[in-house]
């Protein structure tokens, strides 16, 4: 891969690249050779991947604040007269929807193409018409359902899975659409969209979003993320749900999940409960549901460790048999242990229930109820 | 330093010892300069003191169990015939004390004499005879009660601190005295001790140390230390009092404690709920307890630090005026900034109540009740 177009396209000196060079993971797919940016760097974001001469920009990293009334004002300051827009946060995964040679591609927050997430948009939304008005587009959005290979939750809206979009940017450079016009633009082309709460002050924002997440959170709804009307300053903030919901499947697989990510949902926890002024019943309500969360997830998975059954991220999707076949295929790829349930037909699709084995929860699991000494 | 005595004293080839000794800390105690492992090496316990020509032996990492009814027979299965001693776990701080050209000297886990326990201990224990008759010994305990400068915890039987031995080792090679010979010369010299629960049969044990935990669990005690009749194999076991304890305390820290501190004891409290076979209902409760160790105590902090009040460990001793300065000097030696809270005297003794100021904690949650914008 040479050099000589991507610095350009990526506004980057030629020594920058040159060291960014090293950090590159190549990926084939479908015979295609591509180059991403796996983990953050300097100077560009996270996921950004360079591909037949081209450059699909990563999504940037969303900000949080864990205390509203703070943390909306700071991080909004330089936008002091306008109005924040506010936009639901789905529980899903993120992707990236591109043109490249007539093709639309789809690419994983990391820079990867995921195939299966290519081939099954094109049943869900029809990007034709936007790409031939757009062709320099990133479609950005959520994909969500419950019948999903990497996030599955589900919403009373969708059977399976669907995409929202919730921004659109300009696949080199990254910029972003300015909000009122990205959602004029995906309504023009029908194409569903996250839903938009308001618009509010600044300084009212705060107070607003607490209702909103309040009502996120009854529904066992994820979240929100704010934006500047132009659509570059993102900050987000999620419902008591959505931390509890994370820890209780982080400590069903204790020792895969990494311990800053139960750590810091423990913490917004701390935080919110503080910001929202909870009587000392009411706080000892959320400790209890965070109790929870913890305990009885890690007693089911020792139990079933016990019984000799394998744990770890059980997904079902729905799709054509091949769609399915190259899915479980690009899962195996990544070094993943895949272990099919349920694999059936109906309504002419295949509907695949496969459990993404997860080996150390497993090992250490059964190695600690064999009695296996500890010295910590 | 020269290490013509120390390799030999060590039981390790000159070579293992230069290895070593560029992990070796200098410091320095009433005029005396000795060195020790504070971190643990590979081929010397922990906590190892070179002092003055000879060796104090750290004391040996104690290893634990998270399934009683596997872990313990998996321990002791080189004594198949024996009858294992469980001995009280108190929740205190680790002190081995040595006699060195006549002075009594106490040394930390790490190490390091404690000019505190090295006074105080005079006023608790007389170990005059003991070293008279065995100079070589090495006398080892915790130091437990609620007026402790290190880790307070109440126990009814002291009302400010007291000394329990629970070991006794060769200083040099750090080799135990069988349970029984133990027990029995520190009876002999009047030396207070921890509790003898029984000596079990390996595969009887688990099932008594259940009960005795249950027991120790209702009194908000800390466990059992299991030990092979000659002292040299040993186990640890705590109670959920402990593990939430010790939950609590962490996050009313949560900053300055370690993530694995706090994710170890989560565990500990899924393995013994499901070795316990308890009910949902039960399960449940012990959920709800844990929730409330971890969301109260962080709560409570928040609230303090938005108080502009400090957090950090609170402590109280009762000593000289002397020996209570020598303390503190003590503590802000090792980089801890001290806040005196209250100082008066008492029936000739100062009592002191001071605040290890914890630095992480208060900086990194105001800024976060200021607004800080997290990227994670």
């Amino acid at each position: 891969m040479t050099d000589t177009e991507y610095h350009r396209l990526l506004g980057m000196s030629r020594d920058a690249f040159a060291d960014l060079e090293s950090h590159l993971v190549e990926r084939t797919d479908d015979g295609r050779t591509y180059c991403h940016v796996p983990d953050y760097r300097r100077g560009v974001e996270r996921g950004t991947s360079l591909i037949d001469g081209t450059v699909v920009r990563g999504f940037p990293k969303v900000p949080r604040t864990l205390v509203l009334s703070e943390g909306v004002p700071e991080r909004f300051a330089d936008q002091p007269g306008d109005r924040i827009a506010v936009e639901e946060k789905l529980n899903g995964y993120n992707v990236r929807v591109v043109r490249l040679d007539g093709e639309r591609l789809a690419f994983s927050r990391s820079g990867m193409i995921c195939p299966f997430t290519t081939r099954i948009l094109e049943r869900l939304v029809d990007l034709e018409a936007l790409f031939e008005q757009y062709p320099e587009a990133m479609v950005c959005g959520e994909m969500i359902g419950p019948e999903n290979p990497y996030t599955a939750h589900d919403y009373p809206d969708v059977d399976s899975i669907a995409f929202r979009a919730f921004d659109w940017r300009d696949r080199e450079s990254g910029e972003p659409l300015p909000v009122e016009t990205r959602r004029e633009r995906y309504d023009t082309f029908d194409v569903p969209q996250t839903r938009l709460f308001g618009q509010f002050e600044v300084d009212a924002a705060a107070a607003e979003i607490r209702r909103i997440i309040e009502e996120l959170d009854a529904e066992d709804r994820e979240g929100v993320i704010m934006k500047s009307p132009d659509g570059t300053a993102q900050l987000k903030y999620t419902t008591s749900a959505a931390n509890q919901g994370d820890l209780a499947y982080a400590f069903s697989l204790p020792f895969d999940y990494g311990q800053p990510f139960m750590f810091r949902r423990l913490i917004r926890e701390g935080f919110q409960s503080i910001e929202w002024d909870e009587s000392d019943a009411v706080a000892r309500e959320r400790a209890h549901e965070l109790g929870e969360a913890i305990l009885l997830s890690m007693r089911e998975t020792i139990d079933t460790v016990d019984a000799g059954e394998p744990v770890g991220e059980r997904h079902t999707v729905r799709a054509s048999h091949e769609t399915v076949d190259i899915l479980l295929e690009h899962l195996e790829g990544q070094g993943l242990t895949i272990e099919i349930e349920d694999d059936r037909r109906e309504d002419g699709d295949r509907v695949c229930t496969f459990l993404k084995v997860t080996r150390s929860t497993i090992d250490k699991t059964r190695n600690y109820l064999d009695g296996h000494i500890v010295k910590e």
